[in-house]
C-alpha cells in the first residue's frame, strides 16, 4: 500500500509544560473580553484547578460566564444549554477546562454559538459549520487527544447514541497542556488513558496506508507509552512521567499517525463502545479487552501487518507472542484483557454480540461481518 | 533534561502524493486571481513542471506574473526585485515552484510585498512582519524542510553573508508535495538532500531537551532515511521511494522533532556553511563531513547522549562504532566524510579554521570554542 495521498492540516497552538497555564490570560485576551468557561462535575474545583484558572482570568481583566457539570459521557442537552447561555451573555471566547468530555462539548458549543442550528445536526453530519467562536482548552486528563484535533463525540440524551463529528472549525485555537494539571487523575483512569492512546495509535497502524516512517513513529508512540506507563503508575504525582504520557496521548491522535494513510481502521473502537454502552465500562478498559481479540481474528488474514507491528514494537514476529505481550502489558497496568477481568460474566456474550451485530460494528479497512464479530466476542 | 516547555504551532496545509498538483488551481483561487510565480534557473522548464503548473493556473482562470532565475544560494537582490515586480503588478498570492532556495526567497517576498521595509532588515531581525501575502509552494527537491516551516535563509549579494530568519508570517499557506516532481533530481543532489535531512534530525536530537517519545521519533526519521536511501538511489524514478524520502525531509524540520525541546544545537550547520562559502560545496555534502568530526569532539563530553543515539539508531552503544556506522552510511551514498573526499586538500585546514573562528561558529547547546573548532577541523 505504501504511502497513500493525504492532506495534513493542524493549526492548533500547543502550549506544553509545567506552568504554561500562567500565560492563559494573555492568550485569551487576543480573542475577546468575555469568556464562557466550561468544566465538568467537580474535580477541577476539588483539586484547585478551577480556582487557579479563574484567578488568572480575573487578573487578566476578563469577564467570566460559567457552565459547569458536563458529564463524563457528554450530552448534547448540556451543549444546547451552554450554547443558549453563551448566546444570551454574548461571550467572545470559550475556555474548556477538563478532559475529553468537556473539550468535546466545548467544540460543539464553539460552532453552535454562531449558527442557528440544533447542534445535534452537526453530530449527524446534516449541517456543517462555517465559523466558530475561538476555543481555548486547558487539559486535565491525558487520553483522547481531542486537545489537538478537530473531532468531537457527543451522546444523545434520548437515544443514548454516541456519535462523532469531525470538521476543521472544531480545532481549538490554543491548548494548554500542563502536566501538573493531570497529577490528580487516579491510577485506574491514568491506566485507561494509556490504553486509549495505545489503541489510537493501533487504529492508525491498521489503517489504509503503510508509510514507512509514519509506521515507525506510530509504533514509537506505543513503545514510549508502554515504557513510561509503569514509571508513572508507581509515581502518580511525578510531572515528568505525566508530561511524557501527555505528549504521547496528543501525538497518538493529532493527525501525525495518519500522514500517508487515507483512513484509520477504528473497528476496535466501535466494538468497545458497545461495552461502555451496555455496562458503563470506561472507554480505555474496553479497548484493552477488544484489541487482543481483534488481533487474534486478524492473525490469519493480515499476518504481515501484525508481524510488522511486532517487529517494530518488540523486535519479534511470532504473532501469538506479539498479542500475548500486548496482553501482558495491559494486565501489568491493571487494564482488563478479558470480559471476566472486568467482572462481566461469560453469559453476557450473547447480549454483547447481539448489540454489536445490531449496529454492524465493522471498522473501515479490515471490515467485520457477523461471523467475525462472533469470533471476536468468543476471544474476549 | 527531560521535556522542556515548548509551544508547537504549524498551520501549513500539506497536500502530499502523486497527482496532488492537479488541485493547485482551486487552492490558489481561494487567495486571489493574480499569481506571482517564482522559480529557479531552468530545471523546472527543462523537466516540464513549469508547463504543467502554468497550464493548471491558466485553466483555473488565474493571471500569472513570473519571476524566474532564482539562484541555488538565493540572493536578497533577487528578492528585492521580485518584491518590486509583485508590488507593481499588484499580485494577490505567490506560488513558489522549486526547492529550498525558491521557497525561502518566496517567503521573504511574501512579507516584503506588504511592508515598506528593505527585506534584508527582516533577515537581520531588525524588522518583523505583521502580515504577508498568501504563499503556496510546489516542492521539487526533498531536503531543507522549508515547505512546512517558518524559516528562510538568504544571502547578501555584497557581503556574501548567509543569514536565516524565522517568523510565523513565513509559513506557507499550502504546500504541494508531489513525489513525481522530484524524480529528476540527480543522484548526487538526492544524496545530499538525504544527508541534509539526517543532519536536521541530529541537530534536534542534540538540542536542549530529551523528550522520550520525540527522541525516538527523531531517530526514526534518520533510521527511515538510512533505509530508504539505497532503495531510492538505485531507482531514482521510483515515486514510492521518492515519497518516503520527501516525507522524511519534511518531518525532519517541521517542528515535530523540537516538541519538548527549547532549541536545537545547529553547530554543525554553522561550521558546514563555512565550507560552502569557501569552496562552493553543496550544503548536504558539508554536513556529512562535519557531523562525524563534531561527534568525535563530543564523544568524551556527552557520551550518554551519543550512546542514546546509537542505541535508538543501531541498537549499540559503543560510541566509536556509532560514529563509524554513520560514516559508512554517508560513504555508501557517495557523500564525503573527509575534506579529502570532497577534493579539498589538507593544506586548506588552516584557512577553514580561520574562517570558523572568525565567525565564532558555535551552536546553541554544546558550545564550541577555538580549541574545539581546531579539534573538529583536524578530524575532518
Amino acid at each position: 500500500m505504501a504511502i497513500q495521498n493525504f492532506v495534513a492540516y493542524n493549526p492548533v497552538r500547543l502550549h506544553f509544560g509545567e506552568g504554561v497555564v500562567q500565560t492563559l490570560g494573555e492568550t485569551i485576551k487576543q480573542y475577546g473580553k468575555h469568556v464562557l468557561l466550561l468544566y465538568g462535575k467537580g474535580s477541577v474545583k476539588k483539586y484547585g484547578y478551577y480556582d487557579e484558572v479563574t484567578g488568572i482570568l480575573k487578573n487578566a481583566g476578563l469577564q467570566i460566564t460559567e457552565f459547569g457539570g458536563i458529564q463524563p459521557n457528554p450530552l448534547v442537552d448540556d451543549v444546547r444549554r451552554a450554547i443558549a447561555l453563551g448566546k444570551e451573555k454574548k461571550v467572545d471566547v470559550i475556555l474548556a477546562l477538563g478532559g475529553g468530555s468537556v473539550i468535546d462539548s466545548a467544540k460543539i458549543v464553539s460552532v453552535g454559538l454562531v449558527h442557528d442550528i440544533d447542534p445535534w445536526q452537526f453530530m449527524l453530519w446534516q449541517a456543517f459549520p462555517e465559523q466558530s467562536v475561538p476555543l481555548v482548552t486547558v487539559l486535565t486528563l491525558a487520553a483522547t487527544g481531542t486537545e489537538m484535533n478537530a473531532a468531537a463525540v457527543l451522546q444523545n440524551t434520548e437515544t443514548g447514541k454516541k456519535v462523532g463529528f469531525v470538521h476543521p472549525e472544531l480545532f481549538p485555537k490554543d491548548s494548554f497542556l500542563d502536566p501538573a494539571y493531570t497529577v490528580t487523575v487516579p491510577k485506574d483512569y491514568t491506566a485507561y488513558g494509556i490504553a486509549d492512546l495505545i489503541a489510537h495509535a493501533l487504529e492508525a497502524f491498521f489503517g489504509k496506508g503503510e508509510p514507512s516512517v509514519i509506521d515507525r513513529i506510530t509504533v514509537d508512540i506505543i513503545k514510549d507509552a508502554m515504557e513510561q506507563a509503569p514509571l508513572l503508575l508507581n509515581d502518580l504525582k511525578n510531572t515528568a512521567w505525566r508530561a511524557n504520557i501527555m505528549l504521547d496521548a496528543t501525538l497518538a491522535l493529532n493527525g501525525l499517525t495518519n500522514y500517508g494513510r487515507s483512513s484509520g481502521d477504528w473497528g476496535v473502537h466501535a466494538l468497545g463502545h458497545e461495552l461502555s454502552l451496555l455496562y458503563g465500562m470506561p472507554h480505555g478498559a474496553t479497548l484493552s479487552i477488544v484489541y487482543p481479540a481483534w488481533l487474534k481474528l486478524q492473525a490469519g488474514r493480515i499476518p504481515k501487518r501484525i508481524q510488522k507491528l511486532g517487529d517494530l514494537l518488540f523486535g519479534l514476529t511470532d504473532i501469538e507472542t506479539v498479542i500475548q505481550k500486548l496482553e501482558v502489558f495491559f494486565k501489568s497496568i491493571d487494564c482488563p484483557v478479558r470480559l471476566a477481568d472486568a467482572g462481566i460474566d461469560e453469559s453476557k456474550k450473547e447480549e454483547i454480540l447481539h448489540q454489536m451485530n445490531k449496529n454492524q460494528d465493522s471498522g473501515m479497512v479490515y471490515l467485520l461481518n457477523d461471523a467475525d464479530r462472533k469470533q471476536i466476542v468468543e476471544y474476549m
